[in-house]
This record gives C-alpha cells, structure tokens and sequence, in this order.
C-alpha cells in the first residue's frame, strides 16, 4: 500500500480526528479558554504520541507548546513541521451559520473556527507523516515539529523557547503551512510574508460620560479627537504619514514587478467576493504590491460612547482603537511602535489624555525565491495537488518565521493548503475537503523530495 | 398653615413618592422597557389624581404622555407645566455607585437616574401645587400639565399631539424646570436653549471581516475611512466645515458679551470637576459663547471592528457613529441633516458604501430676555431660594420649547432646579434634597407671581 492509498483508505477517520481537533475552543486571546488550550495541546500531545512521535508538553508563561519528534538517522536531513493550534475569536458569534466549534461539511467544506487557519493545514502535515510511517514503516527525514498555542496571540513565548533550546532545535529546513494557495486549483509556494506592529490608542476625556449639550462645544470629544488623530495617520494617496515609517523600505524591484504581471489578476475577483465597490489603496503601487511589498496601518477594532440603541446625547468620558500596522523587510516592529506613539503624541491636542499601549509585533521576511529547498517544495506540490505551483509572497504574518531565521538561521518553505476565500479571521471559517486530501498527499511527498536535496 | 409649612411637614412622604417615580427603569430609547414607561405613566397619572388634577392617559405611536388638568377660573391665568417622566439609558452600569432604578441618599443628594432629569424636577412643581392646593384649597391659576414619555427620544410623538389638540392647550405662559442652576446657591432664569439635530453615519467595507494581512493594503478599512471623514468635520480653528452650516447662524451680540462678562468665570470648575488638561473648543468665542450660541457637532458613540480582549487582525466589514449636532436659532434640523449627508458622501471615497440616518431633532430657540413673565419667575424663584437669579442661556435642548412657541405661540419660562454636576446622562445622576426642596417652595410661590402678572 502506497502512503496516498493509506490516505484513501482512512478518509473517514481522518476526518473524524481532525473534527476532535477543531472541537476545543483554543482562542489564545481570551484568558477564558485557558483550560481549553491546555485539553487541545494535550490531545494533540496524545495523537501525535500514538503515531509514533516522542512528544513534549512544554509549559510556558502562557498556554502550552506541543514539541514532538522522530529520528530517521544522523546522515538524513532534518525538517522543522511548525504550527499552531491556537485560533482567532470566532466573534460575531451571531453571523456563523453552524456552530465555530463544531464542525460540519457542507458544500464540499469542512466549517469550523481552525479549520483552515491553522488546525486543518497543521493535521494534514501530521496525517501525510503517518501514511509514510504506516506505510513505508518510517520517514526518510528526521522530523522536528513545533506546534504551538499562541500564533494569534503574537507568538508571545515562543521566541524564548526557540532561544532557550537553540541547540536542541538544529534543523535544514522549516516547513510551514499557513498561508494560502494562489487561487482555487492554483497552489504556491510563498515566499516572502509581511511582519505585523501590534498597538492601541486611548483617548481620554472627561472623568465621566457628560451631557452633549451641557458641554458640546467648550471641551473636547475624544471620539471626534480620535478620529482626527486616526484620520491624520494617512495622507489623500494613501501613504501614511508617521515621520520615518518608510525609512528602510526598499522599492519594489523590477524583477517583482516583473513576477506580479505574470500572476493572473484578481481585483475583479475581490470585488464581487468582498462586495466592495473599488479596489483601495497607496498612490503608485499594484494590487500585489499594495498586498505584499508595502506596509499599512490599518483599525481593527474602535469604541467609544454609547453603542446601543437609539441615540445619549453625550461627549463620551474615552475613545480607543485597536492598530496593527503590517510591515515590510527593513521596518522593525519596536521602531514603528515607537514612531507611532510620538506622532499621535504630536497630533493629540492639549485638551485631552492619550495612552498608547505597544504591542510589539514580527519583522517582515523573504526566503530567498530560488534554491533546491524551495524546488523540492514545487515537485512535492505538483505530484500532490496535480498542477504545477506558481511563486507568490503574503501579506500576512508568521512572526516565528523570522526567528527561525534569525536565531535558528534557518529559511522556511511556506506551502498553503488552504485559499483566500476560507473566511480565516472571520466567520464561517471553512477549509474545502479537497484542499485537505491535496495537502495530505503533499505531506507523504514533501518528505522524500527534500530527503533528496540533501541526498 | 402655608404651602411652604405644609412641604416642610410633608417632607418624608414626599421623599418616599419620589423614590417610587425614580424606582421605574422609563428609559425610553430601549423597546424593552416599553412596559416600564407604561406603568410609570400610570402611576404618574394616578397620582396626580389623588392631589385633585383632572388626568388623561395619553395613548400614542411610542410611549403614553401623561396630561393633566386644574380649572380655577375663566379670568385667571392658565399656565402649562411640561416636563418628562422618561429618562435616559443607565449604562455604563458597572460605573453606578447604587442601583439606578432604587434611589437612596449619600451626603445629601438623592442619586438615581431621572433623579434631577427629569422626574426630580418636575415632582418640585407637583408637589408646590399640592402644597398649594392643601392649603389654600385652591390654585390661583388655571393649570395645564404635560409629561411626556419620550423627551430622551426626541419627543416623536408630542408635536402631533400638540397641533391635534392645539385649541386645548391654550394657555399664557409654559414653565419647565429642565435645566440647570447657575452654580451651587445661584439660581436662573434660562431665555436661551441649543437645538439639535440628529444621525448616523455607516460606513461599510467588505462584506465580512476579513484577514488585515491578506488584504491590507488594498481595500478601504471602514474604520480608518469612518476617522478619515470624521476628523474632516472639524478644521484646525474647530469651525464644522459642512458647507452652508453656519449660513443663519447670528454673530453673537455685543449685549450677549456683555451679560456674559458679568457671570462668574466657571473654567476652572470645569477643569477640575471633569478633570480635563484644558478647554476646547471653536476659535475666536468664549467658553460660554461656546456653551450656548454656537452650534457643535459631537460624536456620542463610535464602534467597528473587535472590541474585546487582546488583537483581532482584521479589516473590519462596518464601522458606525454617533452623532449629534447642537444647534442655534436659525438653524433647521433637518436642513442640517441634510447638509451633513451631502457633506458624507461627498467625503466617501468610492470604496466604500456609506448610509446616513438622519434623525431630525429640534430647532434652538430664545425667550424674549425680559418682560413681566420672566421677572414673575425671578420672584418665584427668589423667594424659593432665597436668592436673586441670574440669567443665562443652556446648551441642551428641549425640542418641544420650539412647539410650543410655534404651534401654541407660547413663550417658555425656564427654571432649573439642578445643577451643572448632577450627573444627567452619566452613572450616578443625582439631585441634591436642598435643591428638590427649593424647587418644591419656588414651585408653591410661582403659581401667585405668575397670576399677579396678568392680575
């Protein structure tokens, strides 16, 4: 029996485990879900054990990591598997459609908060393992796998371990998943990802909300001060405005540009899945560009006074807004932050409070976009998906990435299973059973065709 | 026995009947407490009732208004009393000392919401008549009362009533006590009030939340465009930059000036009680010009995007606000809702879909500085207090003023019995007792002075 004909074979339990997987409510940002990341590293923990895995618990200052090994022999070459088993929120609660801790298909598409982002691409990793392992009776490479808890909470403890245990973790190669295919039935290996600069704005005004007419006029609103200091931080082309933001941002190369026309164009496909009347962005750059070579600032999330029904005519006692700003190589996390809090510092009048909480973040990351590694990644996708993958960058973050690279020295082989439209971050998180078959069977060839580079 | 020994004799049961007005939750923008407004206007009803008012329960669209009726005499004065026995949301709750629906007294204040806004204010007036009543066995004018359940909402349904039964209503003069005192021992006389008008603004991106890494950059994040346009309405000077938003607006009179400079500096106060760094507000007018004869436009709540715990990093679909506009004589309402929208859309890019609600509101209005109605109630109020009034104007709105001196060509005598720092509109609203028993022996003596106005 062939490592795909195993597959074949166990679909149904496959599925199974993975809905088990997807059922623990493993939000990493809610200090609620503690006990439930610890039931899912520790179920992870166990199935990976029953493989054939040595596995480790590892406890950290916040939720668990799940370390797990297999040595094949001193000469083969080692590949570092990461991923997380942590998820976003599910919230709004109300626009999912089934339950985001409780999988169900429909349409050809597993639904689940996870599913995709990063539960379902991780598992088809661990099931592509186990197919060489049931198979062949063991792996051509030795196999390293770090799968943690807090990738959506900032990879807040992860850096430390990975410094901690250096030596432990020598490696050839980092393969990740957790990026997206280009399109539908057109896969990619990614190589290139933005970093993230985590931060929140308070604006503080009176000690208490105040009556709108009392007041309105003769002190000032920290919603209205908010949005003036938020709606400074772009100029009228897009670019934002934060003095030495673009210090150390390269151009765009030719030879990207060059890349980026070959890609099919998909604004007219965003448009009619997001339902947006235009495409918006900085002055000079593409779509991709916008996309994966230039830094945003971007509001995710903004309150302030009364939000429920019908109208308080108040000047509201505080105004906050949450702000990531996704960064490119040469722009450093602890900088932008920085840059940031001095020039809403400038901009915020003297007739309010302003706090800003930095959250830190990641360095963007580009792997270098030729190499055997890189090659062997492409063959071990055509033969798994059945189609050639094309070479693109993302736009979002794997933070650890970078300390792969930078204390590890190690490059990371980006390969997403899953697609754009998989709703990850939002509701109705799905990830469509063939991406998961595809993903599976690239995972029993990924190992041999970089058993081979080094070969 | 006088009114004023019978109010001093009556005192705890007094005390007791204005805790069960505050005890219902007639918040008036929640449909779920349509049923409490309901039974607090029958108990108002009943109440007034059982002094020896003829009483009505008014049905209409929204919630009931509660009339009432005393016949002295063909040749007597009929004065109408308007107040509002609805109140606006308690929330934030967590930031309420006590429960705000179960009154008790702390240091001499009675704090519950509706307290001073406006059950407080208004019980003065009926229990003085009471006194009257008692006690002299008559009124020495005819009395005509409206309490409405729908002030904090914009008083939808009164203006209908009003012009239905305009022939009813006739009368000499309006008394509301729904403002405020000058300061603490120095009462008023109000021949000024704001309007306001009324909307909110929606800005609506992709259709769901989506990944701020994937696709930041290059699509329109609500919230960033809602602060773009937001912080667009006020320029460097604090001028609202709607165009044709000022166009009626009156230069503030030299004789305003006048009488302005001759009130007690309250900036200080201010600074202090809200705990603000410093004043703000439009270029070029003083803190009181600002409080009450220019208009304003301030955002009451704002939200979009993840407000919970931690980072969610995403592009949210929508974002919203809030707000309202304080108006001036010469200002209309929907007029300057109207110019607001066109002002939006004109601000929106074309990534974005934007939606205003426009809520109408009221007109400012100006009672005629002097005559013998106002110098009455400086009487009133003089012997109540113990002290001579100061006149000034408000920065509130009562929109029905504006009714009543249109439909029922009736000029308004405005009396506050409240102060500046009673909280209305925040947590713990209150009303201080030596200000409820003022209010109660003004509202004994009013009835006399008024009469002997037309006598």
């Amino acid at each position: 029996m062939t490592p795909v004909q195993y597959l074949k074979k166990t679909e149904k339990k496959r599925l199974s485990e993975l809905f088990t997987f997807l059922s623990f409510p493993s939000v990493s940002a809610k200090s609620e879900h503690k006990k439930d990341l610890v039931a899912c590293a520790q179920w992870l923990t166990d199935h990976l054990k029953g493989i054939g895995f040595k596995t480790r618990l590892v406890k950290t200052k916040g939720h668990p990591l799940v370390y797990a090994e297999y040595k094949a022999g001193k000469n083969l070459p080692t590949i570092m598997y990461y991923g997380h088993y942590d998820v976003q929120p599910p919230e709004p609660m109300e626009l999912w459609k089934s339950n985001p801790f409780k999988a169900e298909i429909r349409g050809g598409a597993i639904y689940a908060r996870g599913a995709c982002d990063d539960k379902g691409q991780t598992f088809a990793h661990i099931k592509g393992l186990e197919a060489v392992l049931k198979t062949e009776g063991k792996l051509p490479v030795n196999v390293k796998m770090l799968i943690e808890g807090e990738e959506e909470s900032h990879s807040v403890n992860l850096p430390a371990f990975i410094r901690k245990e250096k030596k432990k973790l020598d490696a050839d190669i980092v393969v990740v998943s957790d990026t997206a295919q280009f399109s539908k039935d057109l896969p990619a290996v990614t190589f290139g990802l933005r970093g993230i600069a985590v931060a929140e704005l308070f604006v503080y005004g009176p000690t208490r909300d105040v009556h709108s007419g009392t007041f309105g006029g003769a002190i000032a609103n920290p919603i209205n001060i908010l949005c003036q200091m938020v709606g400074q931080l772009h100029d009228k082309n897009g670019h934002i405005t934060i003095p030495g933001f673009y210090s150390g941002v390269k151009p765009v190369s030719k030879w990207l540009k060059s890349q980026y026309k070959k890609l099919p164009n998909r604004e007219k496909a965003f448009l009619k899945e997001l339902n947006i009347p235009a495409m918006h962005g900085e002055k000079g750059f593409s779509t991709y560009e916008r996309m994966w070579d230039r830094p945003t600032l971007d509001c995710n999330g903004i309150k302030g006074g009364y939000q429920g029904e019908g109208a308080k005519t108040i000047i509201p006692s505080f105004a906050s807004c949450k702000i990531t700003m996704r960064l490119v190589p040469g722009q450093d996390p602890n900088d932008i932050c920085n840059k940031l809090e001095k020039h809403l510092k400038k901009l915020a009048p003297k007739s309010v409070r302003i706090k800003v909480d930095k959250g830190g973040g990641a360095k963007g990351v580009v792997v270098p976009a030729d190499g055997p590694w890189l090659e062997a990644a492409g063959r071990a996708i055509e033969k798994g998906f059945g189609k050639k993958p094309v070479f693109m960058k993302e736009g979002g973050s794997i933070p650890i990435v970078v300390d792969f690279k930078e204390v590890l020295g190690l490059d990371t082989l980006l390969i997403g299973f899953g697609q754009n439209d998989d709703n990850i971050h939002s509701p109705n998180e799905r990830f469509r059973v063939t991406d998961f078959e595809r993903g599976c069977r690239t995972a029993t060839y990924l190992p041999f065709e970089l058993a081979s580079v080094k070969g």
